[in-house]
């Protein structure tokens, strides 16, 4: 994509050409059972939409491939989960290439719901897209300013809140939402540490996110190296993973500590999902342990979105994408991400 | 006991007789492994201590039956285990017969870490014992204004902050916390529910601390009967057991729920301890479970105690001591506390 119709008058023959082509689309074969393989989705064609009044076409450029998506693959989360034979939800960017609404003009690049598919209609109501501001990398649009980005975001400073010289543990350090939730953190003057799942990761997360140190979980002791990094109890533990990464974590509280609950990937796919045994030291470090969704923040995003730019202008975040180009590679690109083989937020772009 | 020494003159007299008699204790003789068994502690004795200047002589007079205690017997907690061959430590309450010491006069009732002996040592130090006021009843001084009534006060009014109209869930509603908790739950016009081991304790839970609903975990399908009994949620979970209970709550949390974590008595003995394996509903209704120590709230005890004995006088709270009479008794009624076979606040009276 990347072209752009400004013109009302291109719009009849933007529409008969697309009525020429076809829309792709990535739809739930099956209820994924156990770890994520892409057979359970099946690649189907249709007409390309024609948008009715009040509707606009777009172009998807870039799919935001998000853990979160297994889960509605499955069943219902804070969201109903994606019907069977449904094109699979997702969150993405594109480009109006026609519009009979007046949200929307042709040129704009807009993210939302996009779901796997090559072209979407949007609309004023339940596919609503966010116009974004001209000259945005469409990159951070999926990525920094993206629902990860902003996880870290409001997760770090309304559900963590670290203050300065306070000890922040992030888990999932060389992804998505974990590296920028350090970056902030250590923005904010705290001595942050983070784990990951290979040497390669660990140096990426110390020396291009300078965190103060990062854990590889498969090859260490991860309890005996967290006592070892911090010394005086993590204070706030911004928690992507679950698994025996929270259960050290628990293991080794400071007093009044906050663990946000992120996400869980080591729990979304594969074996019996698993609790956490020593959750009792909430009691004995007086702590809390708390979930959260960024879309409840949503009245937020502007500053959020400000803060991040800010930030990534000035060095004090980088952020990431790890992109995969071709919309037939997008099940591939998914089940990547639970194969811990990826650095940042990983995107697919559209031809 | 129950003699009160008063005067100054007597206390040489005294403190003949008592070197004349023995301070039996129960010491820990090997740290419980598994579910706690009266062969873990040992009965031994002493002379009867002789105050030194500072101290005072404390007669037992109660002994508080505490869950926690089976956790500072096996490893450190938020207190350092209790020494091999160490006299149990014990919240208890007692008469002071002897004093050299300006914090306590012959004949104050005090509260404090008595440990399971029949007579100890009170300072102004790491042994000072709390001065009762006067006419305070020893029973409610172990319960009610103990730390079973002080954490149900300030774990659901703190940590869970239900507001009126809230639905409220108790688990180990019939014991010294829940049924507390429970009581003060309804008192601030929430709708309370509560889970408790036999249909007996339910009926007393119903019946007598008037909550509006309780389940029988035992006997009932705790999930649906949660789901019938709290059709919108819970708002706050105040969790003495932890297990099957915590994961049913979890999986029945009305949105921006709190879990206040006071206990988890199903986790302390025998089995391997499980963690909440649904814990990332956390995410879904943005919940959190917090932990807390009473100890905490130390500074505001005068009020949280001036509150209880208000509402106990009032009849908005009932409050039930399962007393069990003799020092060699100790083992066997501190046993009781896991078997679910209690009701109420459970204390041993010496004679």
């Amino acid at each position: 994509m990347g072209r752009v119709w400004t013109g009302h008058h291109r719009r009849q023959a933007v529409v008969r050409m697309d009525e020429a082509r076809r829309n792709r689309q990535w739809r739930l074969a099956r209820r994924p059972d156990g770890a994520f393989s892409p057979d359970v989705v099946e690649l189907t064609e249709e007409a390309v939409p024609t948008p009715a009044d009040g509707e606009a076409l777009v172009a998807v450029t870039h799919l935001s491939m998000d853990p979160t998506i297994r889960g509605w693959m499955e069943h219902d989360t804070y969201l109903p989960k994606i019907p069977e034979g449904g094109v699979v939800r997702s969150l993405g960017v594109g480009t109006v290439v026609a519009s009979r609404s007046d949200r929307y003009t042709e040129g704009d690049m807009v993210s939302g719901m996009t779901g796997w598919q090559e072209w979407m209609l949007a609309d004023d109501g339940s596919h609503s897209m966010q116009v974004l501001p001209a000259g945005t990398d469409p990159l951070d649009a999926v990525g920094l300013f993206g629902p990860t980005g902003l996880a870290a975001y409001f997760g770090l400073l309304e559900v963590g809140r670290p203050v300065a010289g306070e000890t922040v543990l992030v888990s999932g350090a060389a992804g998505a939402t974990g590296s920028v939730a350090g970056q902030i953190a250590k923005h904010r003057g705290c001595r942050v540490i983070g784990t990951a799942g290979s040497d390669e990761k660990c140096r990426t997360v110390v020396d291009e996110y300078r965190f103060d140190g990062c854990i590889n979980y498969r090859t260490e002791r991860i309890g005996g190296r967290l006592r070892e990094l911090c010394p005086d109890g993590v204070d706030v533990f911004f928690d992507n993973v679950g698994g025996d990464v929270l259960e050290a974590a628990l293991g080794n509280l400071a007093m009044r500590a906050r663990i946000v609950i992120c996400g869980a990937i080591s729990q979304y796919d594969g074996a019996p999902p698993r609790g956490p045994r020593n959750y009792t030291q909430l009691i004995m470090r007086r702590a809390r342990m708390e979930g959260f969704l960024v879309f409840d923040h949503a009245d937020r995003y502007p500053e959020a979105v400000a803060d991040l730019a800010r930030w990534a202008r000035e060095g004090v975040i980088v952020h990431d994408v790890d992109v995969v180009d071709g919309f037939d590679n997008v099940p591939t690109a998914f089940a990547r991400l639970f194969s811990g083989n990826k650095r940042g937020k990983n995107a697919v772009r559209l031809p």
